[in-house]
């Protein structure tokens, strides 16, 4: 097994740096309000020195809004990215951990990095906010 | 889409509490000193209202010994487990949200509910520890 930190993601070794592409949901932590973990499911695309995950509004949920009430009040977000398989040697993930905030106003080319990774959005779909992670610490680990 | 809590398993909603069992890796967030998310995948078992999860030191790492020091110091813990489809109708979530314990000498029941989930492990292996949570607060989404 391997596991080390790194700073930068060109800094990832060769079984870890793959996952920022080839992950498909990673989850993201946020602070509660009595310090506890907020984990939910999300959807993200790496974009030069950042990760961006949408919010969108429509429809409304309480769930949703939670996360950026979060980040709003303490901006320190954890990100787990992960590969799992029943073949156990290929486990492999990255947490990344740093800070967040809420662009209301996502420029095109954020918007069209997450829609060019998930065939789900339309090519030219503009996202209501987006959360953008600077990251400042990441941690990895692999069986192999 | 759908959302709700719950306090107990059996209240969770037909599209949700199939989760407890399909799901193959959990998201666990333990809290740092520093107050942010420790987030790390885990395979788990849920025995009667537990969830339980393996600490196993062989080979020990840094990685996993921080789960557990978190724990000892603070109790919360959060685990999501979710599954992503790129069907996007079927996504679905559960945050279960707990306290939990590092148990030194698990039982044989609670080490065969996990060996009998995880092929990976043999049948009568005997983990170093389990982490067992007792759920608090059950949170779930479905997009259906």
């Amino acid at each position: 097994m391997a596991s080390g930190r790194a700073d930068h993601f060109d800094e990832l070794p060769d079984q870890i740096r793959p996952l920022l592409d080839r992950v498909r949901r990673g989850v993201m932590s946020t602070v509660e309000p009595d310090g506890t973990a907020h984990s939910v499911p999300v959807v993200f695309a790496v974009v030069g020195e950042e990760i961006v995950s949408p919010i969108d509004h429509k429809p409304k949920t309480g769930v949703v809004m939670r996360r950026v009430r979060n980040l709003e009040r303490d901006d320190r977000v954890t990100l787990l990215l992960d590969h799992y398989d029943e073949e156990w040697t290929r486990l492999a993930w990255l947490m990344v951990r740093g800070h967040a905030t809420v662009d209301p106003n996502p420029s095109d080319d954020l918007n069209r990095a997450l829609n060019a990774r998930y065939r789900q959005y339309e090519p030219d779909e503009r996202h209501d906010a987006l959360v953008r992670i600077r990251p400042t610490k990441l941690s990895w680990w692999s069986w192999t």
